[in-house]
């Protein structure tokens, strides 16, 4: 492990400024096909073939379960940097000391629409909160998404906020960016994928499909909801129920709401079948 | 109007100390029984009646609606500021120039137990996230909560985060602040009604219990979940199924969900009368 160690001493190092520049922009990411990790839980939540590199800091390193923690890095160069060069490459304010730099991995429509034969797929349109991205897509995998589909308006799955708040989901949840969001609900539709969009103004209230077919829920932009075109093609635009003055939910919750739904319905038509 | 505005020039005037002082401290927010809402959304949610001085910049002043805003303060003090003054006793980045000091309503256990005769409360206990305690007042709203009860452990509702991200749910929905959380829930039981707590190994999935009777929904820390204590007196503990490795979900969003379980079963049973 030691000689695998390799030391940094200055912050105008070149892998120090692409760790930033990964760290600050979406073209970068884009560009290189790489973002970074921050944290010893989410470091433990990355699959091995997806790591490229590693940086620790001195006081990381000074930690009796360092060699442990790095055990599964172990194809990989490690850097070692001092705490004040590793404090300027990270996102959070209280750096763990240990950072990772992750190649991408991302599915194709072909590959998602194979996991299943009852897909429940989550579709968000041009999000823009990291934090709602990061709640939804946590929230998905606990309520059994078979997949994100996100639009290219959406809010970068890589950058290091929305990363933070999956909770490690963003390792463990498939997903894919999709140019045309009008185009991919069609071609959900042609596969026998009903797509629910909620909308404040849904013609049913977002219990009564039934969820326990193939289905998909969309939601739209915080403050502009689905854009009018999607809207349309949906099979359906579903609303959620809202007693006194509000006037509507914050997004994270109306997906995650919509999206227990569909699991309070699957795991109650599972129970059912297994009664019988 | 116009005879009713008063003029402050400079940012040491006792008054804006005091705003900048209800901004920062829950203990002069608690010792004087005032709080500052900013915005104009927000202005036009407070009741007249708990309004007690409007502060405005000199830009807001400049707005041809600017009269018609502050109609509704007919009866208080209306201070007008320089634009720099006014930045410096507000939290948000982008002030929109109207600051109002609110004083209290607090509500009793007493009275929010005539609100409904099938009451549907609200419960958190030690929850820490100004933003979680604003999203889950916002969506108890929509979800029709009675009323919400907050342990005294929990963040202060008159933080300015926490107003910020209920939308103008603190002026609509009761809520009360209870010393002791697990005597709150004894009581509750005690008058008949089921209290449900939200706890990773519950008992039975969350959406088995009969909402229609009078039930509450009782939610505790972040971190921690609830407290032992409070945990073994609840009516029962429910929990919410996760898939994946997901090991919790975001504490608004477990409250979120487990409120609109209430509500879609008060929902289809409100239905099924009307059918009948």
């Amino acid at each position: 492990m030691k000689e695998q160690l390799i030391s940094i001493t200055s912050a105008s190092n070149p892998r120090i400024r692409q760790v930033v520049q990964l760290q600050k922009k979406r073209r970068e990411r884009e560009e290189t096909g790489l973002f970074a990790a921050e944290g010893i839980r989410l470091f433990s939540e990355i699959p091995e073939e997806q790591l490229e590199q590693v940086f620790v800091s001195e006081s990381f390193l000074a930690r009796e379960d360092a060699q442990i923690i790095l055990k599964r890095a172990e194809r990989c160069e490690i850097f070692a940097v001092k705490d004040s060069v590793f404090a300027g490459m990270c996102d959070t304010k209280t750096p763990q000391g240990i950072l990772a730099v992750v190649r991408r991995r991302e599915w194709t429509l072909d590959e998602i629409l194979v996991l299943s034969d009852k897909p429940f797929f989550m579709m968000v349109e041009n999000l823009q909160d990291p934090g709602n991205l990061g709640t939804i897509l946590r929230t998905g995998e606990g309520a059994g998404i078979t997949a994100l589909i996100l639009s290219k308006g959406t809010v970068d799955i890589y950058s290091p906020k929305v990363i933070r708040s999956t909770m490690g989901s963003l390792f463990r949840v498939p997903f894919l960016y999709v140019e045309d969001m009008t185009a991919a609900v069609s071609l959900l539709k042609e596969k026998g994928i009903a797509v629910y969009g909620a909308h404040l103004e849904g013609s049913v209230p977002y219990d009564s499909p039934d969820y326990t077919q193939p289905s998909a829920i969309l939601i739209g932009n915080e403050g502009n909801g689905l854009t009018g075109r999607t809207a349309e093609v949906c099979s359906r635009n579903v609303r959620i129920p809202m007693e006194g003055a509000v006037e509507s939910l914050n997004a994270a919750m109306s997906a995650g709401i919509l999206m227990y739904e569909v699991h309070r319905q699957r795991a109650a038509a599972a129970n059912q079948s297994c009664n019988d």
